[in-house]
């Protein structure tokens, strides 16, 4: 396990986050106590990344469970529901947070549970349940991904997909924390991911801890390290995979995966099945979060370009399924075509 | 004009530059009274961009002759020939730089320049020389792009390209500024261009006082913007041309033009024939400069990274020539395949 947080519940009735706007060079745990103050947390990104913010939802129901003033089953199922909509509503493209939030509420809505306490209880252990498996299913993506990973292989990995990113152990970033622990002699690439730097901020900060050699380099370097330099393959997380394999992630990924492509990088998406959305047909049906001028204008409190200038801040793109050489979820490795090989996937339980 | 100029050659023998390093926040012009501060300040990058470079290096060497403690011809043509030398040192990639000194040289060494004054004057007019012809090509680089930007073009840019990178009016930049000074209603997208974001601070500061409309996006977007937003061309400077076409330039290019080249975005390089160097015969024997891990690691004063962080900063990527559509000079379009295109562009006087 990792030394830190992303989400924890405590038992007086508190969601605990580590505070990633601050980090690394603050380690801040904010805590909160009402579904409100969760969705706002992951709407401003104290918490990020979609495994992550699916527990973080999770848990923020249970908040509303332990500090309801309703004092029946009923009416406090109503302000479930409420809460679950404000949670749906903090951010629109990974879909981890509206496959949490269905989760809770399909177990929270079941007309037995007809007491007060009988709703704390289930919403506490199904959100606990999201937790744990969401740990185990990491390190299963791991262990199917170790195959695909050689000795000695230098990786380009995009945006935190880590410890930070998850409950814990992390999906992309977990496969080279796997291939680290294994002694592979691995060696990490990492795209700094403007605007926000989840690369330069968070991955750079769990692969010190980890102990994997790794440089930070700039986003647009990552087709001359390929070029002049040799990588191996690339792995990146997802927001969203579409039932044809499109994929949505992080802003960035996009031209990573071409530049890949045409130098002949195999380029891998780790995905736990909760981001895989048969429902959404291609990618054109994802909608993409824009995000505030300010975090591209500033880095820190350090403003970069002159006042007032326009910007465009989309916080994802979607990587057409043509430039994804496999998806690799817990439940296997699914390579092209994929609407065949996801949908094998998704039903094989 | 503009209303700023990257290096202008004061009487009193001085040279006055931009620090481009402090912009936008900062107007502030330095002076310079040797040509080993001129070098300094080319490393450090108080000025940027190959054509800027070239004329400071010129100017540079004026100033050796302004100050000479020699009293004869051949002690100042030595001390001149030294000086070349620590200002070649300052940059390794862009050959204007080179071809500016080599300039100077060439006509400084001539015997006929018999005394301190004659030689004084020979430097100053063969560099007001080289700074006049600057903007002078530039504005026949965009006379020749004319036909080739649509009306109500969407144009990616890459890095600065622009008076602060020129002597006044700038290539590719140049060519946006051309096409919104004769209607077109183009609109500009601004790579940032990490690490010392060029795009973000500089460029977005220049077209503020064109009054070109503008968008400034993080590097990894620009795919994203070509393929769901629609872009119409991209255009980008060279620090050096190959006599196969390939092409460095600003780290990121490389990125995209791939990109680019994937979504069927013609992508053109705006060279002055000084960049264009037929002695390199491919990208591949173009030294890449490797710069300090600090300009990755902080921007402003704001530290992104964990302390320690190890950095890979090559400050310059080769797009080969294969995703060029075309190189723009002042002397003509060429257009694949470039062995031939441009051998017949530098032959023609």
């Amino acid at each position: 396990m990792s030394s830190f947080h992303s989400v924890q519940w405590l038992d007086k009735g508190v969601v605990r986050m580590l505070d990633q706007r601050k980090l690394p060079h603050e380690t801040i745990y904010n805590e909160y106590t009402t579904a409100e103050q969760v969705a706002e947390a992951i709407h401003d990104m104290v918490i990020r990344g979609a495994p992550a913010i699916g527990a973080a939802a999770a848990y923020g129901l249970c908040l509303v469970g332990a500090h309801t003033r309703h004092d029946s089953a009923t009416g406090l199922q109503i302000e479930l529901n409420e809460a679950a909509e404000t949670l749906r509503q903090a951010r629109p493209t990974a879909v981890n947070l509206f496959w949490a939030i269905d989760r809770m509420m399909n177990r929270l809505n079941d007309p037995a549970l007809d007491s007060i306490e009988a709703l704390q209880a289930a919403a506490l252990a199904e959100a606990k349940a999201i937790a744990a498996e969401d740990v185990a299913i990491n390190k299963q993506i791991g262990r199917n991904a170790m195959p695909l990973v050689p000795d000695g292989a230098t990786i380009i990995h995009h945006c935190n997909t880590g410890s930070l990113a998850t409950v814990d152990y992390g999906t992309a970033l977990g496969i080279i924390r796997m291939a680290h622990e294994e002694g592979k002699n691995v060696f990490a690439l990492v795209d700094e991911t403007r605007p926000r730097l989840q690369g330069g901020r968070l991955t750079a900060y769990e692969l010190q801890q980890y102990g994997v050699p790794f440089q930070v380099i700039v986003d647009g370097a990552s087709g001359h390290f390929m070029r002049v330099k040799g990588v191996d393959l690339c792995v990146v997380g997802a927001d969203r995979v579409a039932a044809n394999g499109d994929t949505a992630n992080k802003i960035g990924t996009y031209n990573l995966a071409v530049v890949a492509h045409e130098n002949g990088v195999p380029f891998y998406v780790a995905a736990p099945t909760t981001t895989i959305d048969l429902a959404t047909p291609t990618g054109d049906e994802i909608e993409i979060e824009e995000r505030p001028a300010l975090e591209v204008t500033t880095v820190g409190t350090w403003q970069i370009t002159p006042d007032d200038t326009p910007v465009g801040n989309p916080a994802f793109d979607v990587t057409p399924a043509k430039y994804i050489t496999a998806i690799i979820s817990e439940k296997g490795v699914a390579y092209p075509p994929f609407e065949k090989s996801l949908a094998a996937l998704m039903a094989n339980e």
